[in-house]
């Protein structure tokens, strides 16, 4: 089967690489009929050192059981599947408590003899854990909104929920990409009636708009800071939603919550310490998020997709095949598409 | 009047000031009965740099008004009262989200021209909204424990309570100060079954044994965090609290909280940046906490300590009068007492 690899920064190529295979009884193969890039993989895109071997690559698919191991009961050959950006045993203590990341059973896609998610076939570890039947489609468009219940959406939606949003709370969202563009929706979809996004490329803050945002502020720092707080008579919102993952982004989230308030993370941290000092202890602010536990999420939020009250796949601007990822990575990185989907 | 000024690092003088008055009709001024010292006064005692002029200092205290300004409707001559550790109108929008330390029109004692706590009489303004009118009494040990819903029992209430801490939870308490005891003793009112106390000093271990500690903790730094995994099955403790201030009691909370737990500070921070990275976002924890807004939990606490159910006033283990202020900094400094009382 063809799969897609990642060799360096600015190096990703599309080879032949063996047939995955039932290697374990609680393992399935699962044929990919729609993946994507994510945010996520433009940090390696952007900084992996060079090497002569390549990483397999991609987090997010839906696809059919194509083989099910002897010890699957709940997934079965022809079923059409979402696949969490993790896999995990869905029992475990960590897994009875909503989350799946933590999984003592769970792991990573395209790391330990395991396939990534951007390519042909992927055995599935822990499929009956895993994997999230969903009626059989042939709707791109709903295919593409089912498709973001493997990360962006649900990561989106982890943003707001660990922030308690409800239709009490203000939200600022930091950032337009993809997740910032999935949390909007998240926060109006619970309820939220004012929510700041704070974006600066309009073809991205329109979608916002669209998928609930009632105000857009494009400026950034002190500046960006001192137009929330305008709009919040000073205070500040009780919700901030962090989806860009780097220090001024979180630095920008402690200059807009109000005090009480709570900062919730979802975009991978690119430092290792950050604001926890006098400010954030006097104003009472909860920072909280993380990970996703996508597999927590996907059931109750797939009556809303299926039936079109959200329509969270809008967020994919360019469809490519397989062959097209290198140039989707690079289109990505280049800020010229949002999010790429790949059709097989 | 007599009251306490510190002049600089290990510098603490009781001297003759003006009596207070009422300035505002929103004012009320309390005779002090009962007063005491803080962990959090001993940051300047050990810091402040020395200058010619003193400041009040102070935070905590019980008493009687005296006079009562002519606007205030709750609060009367001669009522038995409690002020929490700010003071605050009780009615803004964020006194009335039950956080008074955010009050739009509350301030600090010691500080602005009002007085500090400890001295014989305090002007309090906003009293109104700052007092809480508790039944006459003279009972020492009652008067004590009344005494710590000025701060120190509320902050190891709101540890506890900002962090989730109910009959599901385990619990780990950083700290055997003042404050880690409250917290034990918070922990265990709220229905914790399993609180693990991390210190080192086995006078005040004990009594946190008391107040409800299942397990103790005297080794710090990995070794101490060994020890609590080893106790909870390698897992962590849903909730920790955070009761020193010091970064290197934040990076054993780290080290001992479970994934997808809570992590809550109420030691002042002694930093200003603290771990964010990757470990805390990859296993979903949540920072909270801050500084407790007393004034919301007084009403809710008193019953127990009036009825004796709880009895937060054993963190005391030495009184004294006002002129003994000054020893009694260096007692607590030397870790000679852990918590004194004046009494007036």
């Amino acid at each position: 089967m063809r799969a897609t690899l990642i060799y360096g920064a600015g190096d990703v190529r599309i080879e032949e690489v063996p047939d995955p295979r039932i290697e374990h009884p609680t393992d399935a193969v699962v044929r990919v009929v729609r993946s994507c890039v994510c945010g996520s993989d433009l940090w390696p895109y952007a900084s992996r050192p060079a090497s002569e071997h390549g990483d397999r690559i991609g987090h997010e698919f839906l696809g059919v059981v194509e083989q099910a191991g002897s010890d699957l009961s709940r997934v079965r050959t022809g079923d059409l599947v979402i696949a969490p950006f993790v896999y995990s045993d869905n029992t475990c203590q960590f897994c009875q408590e909503g989350l799946q990341t933590s999984c003592e059973h769970g792991g990573t896609w395209g790391a330990d003899g395991v396939d990534g998610g951007q390519g042909e076939l992927v055995r599935v570890p822990q499929a009956d854990g895993t994997l999230v039947t969903i009626p059989s489609t042939q709707d791109s468009s709903l295919l593409a909104s089912l498709l973001t219940l493997s990360d962006v959406f649900c990561t989106g939606h982890h943003a707001a929920t660990t922030a308690g949003v409800n239709e009490r709370t203000t939200v600022t969202v930091v950032g337009d990409g993809a997740v910032g563009l999935s949390a909007v929706l998240a926060a109006k979809r619970l309820g939220a009636e004012r929510i700041i996004l704070m974006g600066r490329h309009p073809d991205r803050t329109d979608l916002g708009i669209e998928f609930g945002a009632t105000d857009i502020v494009a400026e950034r720092g002190d500046e960006g800071i001192e137009k929330v707080r305008e709009l919040t008579s000073g205070a500040g919102t009780h919700a901030v939603l962090e989806c860009v993952g780097t220090k001024p982004a979180l630095d920008t989230c402690v200059g807009v919550v109000r005090a009480g308030g709570t900062i919730s993370r979802v975009g991978a941290p690119q430092y290792s310490e950050g604001p926890l000092g006098r400010p954030v202890f006097m104003r009472n602010i909860a920072i909280t998020g993380g990970v996703a536990p996508a597999r927590n999420y996907i059931e109750e939020l797939l009556p809303d997709v299926l039936d079109g009250t959200i329509q969270p796949g809008r967020v994919f601007d360019r469809t490519i095949d397989l062959d097209g990822v290198p140039d989707g990575y690079q289109a990505m990185a280049d800020r010229k598409a949002l999010k790429v989907l790949v059709a097989f």
